[in-house]
């Protein structure tokens, strides 16, 4: 049975129901899956999409020089990592343990990122030794920089995180490139930046300049603005001596379809189009640092029903998924398309989907029309595959889920579940 | 060196400044406990602190039959748990992880109550084996329960959560106890419930009715209020034949002094004090399921400054505590007040405190007076021993942090910090 395609911001894609309303990732049936592998939730991707939406980047940025550096934040499952790390992916990295996890899934170091308004001593270290770039996001973290390669005895190779001030229109907790905001340096005093690099000459290469304006854009136009203001920094910073500053670094951020109403998001072409051929003029090498675009539609949460209430006025589809797996409808307001994996007779409805965790904002989705689901049949909530599993809690003693990728006929799990065991492993002490 | 004592909800502070402007946890100063420790950021519990709030429930409810449910989910720490356990305490479990727990912390699970509006069949059937309370919270849940009990052959003690539809005055979230709330059963089905309950008499017991409110509470009017119409079911459901009814358990709630500008919080003994001659009248045993009031101010997250910086509009106080450690400032708009554990002549400023994570809803304060700290000194953010740790996630790869209780003099760490192998755990195949 092949796999309905309809059109998202990224391409293809490989998660998706039939005419009949089951629903497949890639060629296996979901309703199969959770039937074989038993307990639930679980977080489930699809190998091909992962894929596609990688190469989607590559095909975007052919003939020009340029860095994919995937934002591992967005997903850091090590399976999931090696798979793009073998296709040549960058890295964009916001802490020692994912520096760390970046090596070992095989990521070429020299193309990674560190990136973060409080790398500690430790991790700036660590990212000198390696050869990472690193991202200069305020005067005491150049200078911290500065002493982490003195204390290691090699060049850090910096790139200045500025903001272009351009208002990505998201939600206030994922926009990062506006004036107030607590990331990158304050653009009056780049001179001072400048100056102070130069004096150190020995211990910093200045080789680039990084934005990144926020997360969920969803208009070219915004990518393209920041573009046109971080040009005239690079002229600037040049004509002060950096004449090989290499790196354009333009961040990560563009959005998804969550709402599957077919909503116009950019795709990477289009992104990339809107400023190439500035950037080639330029004689840059263009770093972009997406995460939610590549992760997002990778992957789906699987849950089962519990059972189904009302309270009167409201009715409730209880499932065994919740905040601790997904905390974004709760933290950002965000909206997850969530539906039934198979098909169902049940009466249509509006419902509240939420989970069993004891507290209020412990719902999936609002006011979804949605058929009267069986006890025990599958809910899947769409786009889980970015910012997801990376921000699981154990709240309420929850264990963290299986994660299962598909590819083709086969699904295999690349992260068990959490025991009631492994929940008490810290109480050992080492 | 004697800790200041500051009036706060649920009576002394066992953690606190001293005229100097020193931070205290009982007998220690924290900048030593911090040296000593190294690695931050850290929970920092008070042993005295947690028994003594515990205590102020015991004094409560003297001279009355009552349950002291501790509401687990608040803080689930296996060592304070064992405190409590040994003072007698009762508890409150949301999962069949909690109930685990909660045995192997030794409390008595006669005295524990399972919640929850999603509860799996394997959980309903482990608390009816183990003998504990089970609230009932809807149709479909009471179907489980009578399965599981047939399943496991022995009757389930069971209460009926009644919503009482009255308005808790707190953020949305954390509001539990109205109408159009996930929870409970719908009021005018009492009768189904009452007669079903009849049907399956031989595996059912009916001993008690529950209500909760929500969290957070600062007036106690608003449980009293409650009581009164808990009250009024009790007499119904009594005189439907359930003569025996005897518990009625008013849930948790009551709110504790985040703000510490002196506001009023009733302590627990103006809560019981308030119902206390109406319970006796209608001789019912009390059940109390305190979390925050218990857990709240008996742990504080201590951090390191990584650094100050300025965006030309702003300043921030960059921490190595972050979200993902505390994430009620961005998940509930909620308010931890934050200062330096030692004095500095640093300048008074406006700060936000933020933490190393690459996204801006990381942040722990807005907005606070606090003195320009020097790199490396130590931030304390204050009550922060419920719904921290407990909620914490791994963001960023960032491993959870360790829980250090003191006792007097002493202090010992109740649960390391989490290591990157650790966090590499769940890709081992059991
Ligand atoms: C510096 C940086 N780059 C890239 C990303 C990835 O963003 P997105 O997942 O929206 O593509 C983030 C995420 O916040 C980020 O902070
Ligand atoms: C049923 C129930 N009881 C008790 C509590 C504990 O509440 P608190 O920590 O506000 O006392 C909760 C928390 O939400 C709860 O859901």
């Amino acid at each position: 049975m092949a796999v309905q395609v309809s059109k998202t911001g990224t391409g293809k894609s490989y998660i998706g129901y039939d005419d009949k309303g089951y629903l497949w990732c890639e060629e296996l049936k979901v309703v199969d899956v959770l039937k074989n592998v038993g307990t639930s939730p679980f977080f489930l991707y699809s190998k091909a999409q992962l894929e596609s939406n990688f190469q989607a980047y590559v095909e975007a940025t052919k003939g020009m020089d340029a860095i994919i550096g995937y934002a591992i934040k967005a997903n850091n499952n090590l399976n999931l990592l090696r798979i793009l790390a073998n296709r040549g992916s960058g890295a964009v990295l916001v802490s020692g343990g994912e520096l760390l996890l970046a090596e070992k899934a095989g990521f070429d170091l020299q193309k990674t990122v560190l990136n973060g308004n409080g790398k500690t001593m430790e991790e700036i270290s660590l990212a000198v030794t390696k050869g990472c770039l690193i991202n200069v996001d305020s005067e005491f973290d150049l200078e911290h920089i500065i002493q982490a390669s003195r204390q290691v005895g090699r060049k850090a190779r910096v790139l200045i995180r500025i903001n272009p001030d351009i208002d990505p229109q998201v939600h206030p907790y994922v926009s990062t490139g506006l004036a107030n905001s607590k990331f990158g340096i304050r653009n009056t005093h780049l001179e001072w930046f400048l100056n102070r690099i130069k004096q150190e000459s020995s211990f910093l290469d200045l080789v680039g300049v990084h934005c990144h304006l926020g997360s969920t854009i969803k208009q070219v136009k915004i990518f393209k603005d920041a573009a046109t203001i971080m040009l005239e920094f690079v002229s600037i910073i040049r004509n002060a001596g950096f004449h090989h500053l290499q790196f354009l670094n333009i961040g990560g951020g563009l959005g998804i379809d969550y709402e599957r109403q077919g909503d116009v998001i950019p795709t990477p072409e289009e992104l990339v189009a809107s400023i190439r051929d500035k950037v080639k003029e330029a004689k840059l090498t263009l770093i972009i640092e997406p995460g939610r675009s590549i992760a997002g539609n990778t992957g789906v949460l699987i849950s089962r029903v519990i059972g189904v209430k009302s309270n009167g006025n409201k009715e409730f589809i209880v499932i065994d998924g919740s905040m601790s797996e997904v905390i974004r409808p709760s933290l950002y307001d965000a909206f997850h398309w969530i539906g039934l994996i198979a098909p169902s007779s049940g009466e249509l409805s509006k419902f509240d989907v939420v989970g069993p965790i004891c507290e209020s904002a412990d719902f999936l989705g609002k006011d979804r029309m949605l058929p009267r689901p069986e006890e025990g049949s599958g809910i899947v909530v769409m786009d889980a595959g970015a910012y997801c599993y990376a921000m699981a809690s154990n709240y309420n003693m929850r264990p963290k889920p299986a994660e299962i990728l598909v590819d083709g006929k086969q699904w295999k799990c690349i992260r068990r579940r959490e025991t009631f065991e492994d929940m008490l492993m810290l109480y050992d002490q080492k």
